[in-house]
């Protein structure tokens, strides 16, 4: 896919144009991509979105139509115009592999390249790491609600437009789906794609039972009825189940019902029954309609019997998120080796200045004790004061012992991807390990456990400088 | 833009390759795209997204590497990959003209077609009219909010991925907006693009009042200061009203500033005063930072002086919608001539089965009295009893004199679009008529006026008899 470099807010443009007239255009400088809350008031992120990310860096470069276009505009010089003739991105960026558990003010991607170069990425890494971090979140919630039991994602039709649903498929399977509707999906990912027939294949023929022979007809060998189009329990699940016997007496076996609408819980528990008793006990119960992280714990507790669920609009929107999206910025940290911050009425918000490491400490057993974010020359290790970010008179002692490991790597060196990708099956088996690995209060719905973040003592002081240096200045 | 024919459910490909197993994909059918509730709880919608979505349906057929995925996928007979090789939509399209202010249970677009074609498309057409209709209805609220200020959508970097940018970019200067800052959408749509600069930029010189001073440098005559990066009253506007003294002396006027955080109603309030008082009574306030309708609605209220709103995130992402989701839906009206109903757990909100008309009345001063949905042969007029959907015992007379006119047209006939493509503007004036003709209680964000939506007496008729129809079968 090619990314187009217009896919930009305005800004990015008038800003790189601005830097060329003061020279500035060449200046090192560093940014930090990062969030300032977890997502749905819960306890974790799930990162994604990178390989996507690092394509369109790679790629990224004006056609002469892009160039007529902005010419056109009548804002800009013709030697800028020129000036993005050769335009590249040629920088380093340093972060996570996708799958990974990250936290609320943790430096996510961390680039580093020209002031132009640098600055001018920020719309469209904003656009890609927001949206599919937010909703392999989603899914990762909605895979635990599950508990065991399988979540496909089927929310094409609801999504922001084609790529909106495409890069919904690809998040929710870093976060935990097991497969999607989305044909193009699993075509362009590798993804298994299920689906069966809908209310209007009933609808289409006389009645309920003719339609489930013609479906089974069709599809012997991958049979799932949609028994509420009527009835679920009066007409779908005895249909099917006459339906199931006929597949038998011709070496074929149900594979399942879906419903899609009623009380899932009790529809579930009664088709489970009935399905049982007549001795479908292997068919499989596939439930959808309005889905989340909540309904699904809703349904289990009601003692819903269901084995996989469809789960749509409410992952490929991230319902649940304030506004449908991860508040992601990208901050200026560093320029021409001067480390730099952004402050707000509300001094605890102050961003991370300078060039940073991400840091997991891990507890003998490996489980994640808490996560630390230090300058880039920093040595950290058990036993070192580290201190909290929104409150800086707060601190804590990293436990003696304490393995720290490097949560990123630089995954693209020169404007060049410095590793094979992965498939999105090993981003999903890292976030599913990660999640294990946490303290597993996190992982509730309210009030989650907060999970540890800190900084390091030299980050600590660096930025209680440059916020006094600041103080000073404007009064 | 080339849409990929495999963006789409599976189940539509499994129902197809069904349909054509039973011999039934040629039948002729109809299906009624609508959605059941006004969105954000709102008095009306904002049709959009039909011009994306006849694209798509024009241009509809398999390429070979498309079918080779579906061979390998192991679920379809050779027959049926053979039949998607010469698949093409050949069939017809009703709808309104985008921009047209419609309400819930209303038939958006009617498709006819076989019902091979007519069942396939419903994945795609979701997609697109679901989330474009959404956000162009959020727009026309903050339009309405902004009460004659401009709106200019910012919200690139928190959609759906590129494409979902790009439709809300479109949908949202349907509904009302006066700009975009997404470059792409000015450039693929034709549309104003704004933007100036980033905190970033004031960062990466010593001081705001360099940094003002280099901006001004580089645009000269377009030039609008991001004002809150340090703090906005005690040095933002003071150093922008320093440039644009000096600008002044050299023959340029300040366009402006900006301001994206804090109290927006006190310092635009506050703004306005100091850039008055010293002479800079023209430059324009911009305010940002998450704004939707109901942040407006208060910033006015509270005596605050905008001038452009940026909205970025919340309209977008249509947030205040259940799930950031238009829950549109595709059903069977029609097929081999016979109408046909969906009904659920609620009787009253059984489907309105066979192929319709979608009807306004107007007064004769054409403001909207109500809009009554009628059987394709059916003669509506003044002075007809016509029915509650929801409730067919409550029932109303059209008053005498009104008006009757169809809303919708073809606009796609043996798979080709019949009209030329209109403009956005165009759409936009229309959305912006039709709002002001509508009874002005269905603007309100909270308890809106309920727009009366009836169907008439033969329709009433025909659903009554189907639901009987199916009772006595279901038992």
């Amino acid at each position: 896919m090619r990314y187009s470099p217009l896919l930009t807010d305005l800004y990015e443009l008038t800003m790189l144009a601005g830097y060329l007239e003061e020279g500035m255009a060449e200046k090192p400088a560093v940014f930090d991509l990062f969030f300032r809350n977890n997502p749905f008031e819960g306890g974790y992120a799930v990162f994604a979105g990178l390989e996507p990310a690092l394509e369109y860096l790679e790629g990224l470069c004006f056609a002469p139509e892009d160039l007529d276009y902005l010419r056109g505009l009548g804002l800009f010089r013709p030697r800028f115009i020129e000036f993005l003739r050769a335009f590249r991105f040629r920088g380093r960026v340093t972060a996570p592999p996708e799958g990974t558990v990250v936290f609320a003010n943790e430096p996510l991607l961390t680039v580093e390249g020209s002031l132009a170069e640098a600055q001018f990425v920020e719309t469209a890494l904003l656009t890609t790491i927001n949206f599919q971090t937010l909703v392999a979140t989603k899914a990762a919630r909605v895979r635990h609600a599950a508990d065991g039991a399988e979540v496909i994602e089927f929310g094409l039709r609801r999504a922001q437009g084609p790529d909106g649903g495409l890069s919904a498929s690809r998040a929710a399977c870093v976060g935990g789906a097991n497969g999607t509707s989305n044909v193009l999906a699993g075509m362009t990912f590798g993804l298994p794609v299920r689906g069966t027939h809908a209310h209007s294949w009933v609808q289409a023929f006389p009645d309920e039972l003719t339609a489930f022979r013609a479906y089974a007809d069709a599809f012997p060998d991958s049979c799932i009825l949609l028994t509420d189009t009527y009835d679920t329990l009066k007409s779908g699940v005895p249909n099917a189940i006459t339906v199931g016997q006929e597949l038998r007496d011709k070496g074929f076996e149900l594979r399942g019902i879906r419903i899609d609408s009623g009380d899932l819980a009790y529809l579930s528990r009664e088709a489970r029954r009935m399905l049982d008793e007549a001795g479908f006990g292997k068919a499989r119960i596939v439930a959808s309609n309005e889905l989340d992280e909540q309904v699904i714990e809703s349904v289990r507790n009601g003692g819903g019997r269901v084995d996989i669920y469809g789960v749509g609009t409410r992952l490929a929107t991230a319902a649940g998120q304030g506004g449908g999206a991860l508040g992601g910025v990208y901050k200026l940290v560093e320029i021409d080796g001067a480390p730099k911050l952004k402050v707000t009425s509300d001094i605890a918000k102050a961003t991370l200045p300078g060039k940073k490491r991400l840091l997991r400490a891990l507890g003998a057993d490996g489980r994640f004790i808490q996560d630390v974010i230090c300058l880039d020359a920093d040595e950290v290790q058990g036993g070192d004061t580290v201190f909290d970010p929104a409150n800086p008179l707060q601190h804590t002692t990293l436990p003696e012992g304490s393995r720290l490991t490097d949560l990123r790597g630089v995954v693209m060196e020169n404007g060049r991807r410095t590793d094979n990708s992965e498939t999105l099956a090993t981003m999903a088996e890292r976030c599913s390990r990660e999640l294990a690995l946490l303290p597993q209060g996190c992982l509730r719905f309210i009030n989650p456990h907060r999970y540890k973040v800190s900084i390091s003592d030299r980050l600590n002081a660096l930025r209680s400088g440059l916020i006094d240096e600041l103080r000073r200045k404007v009064g």
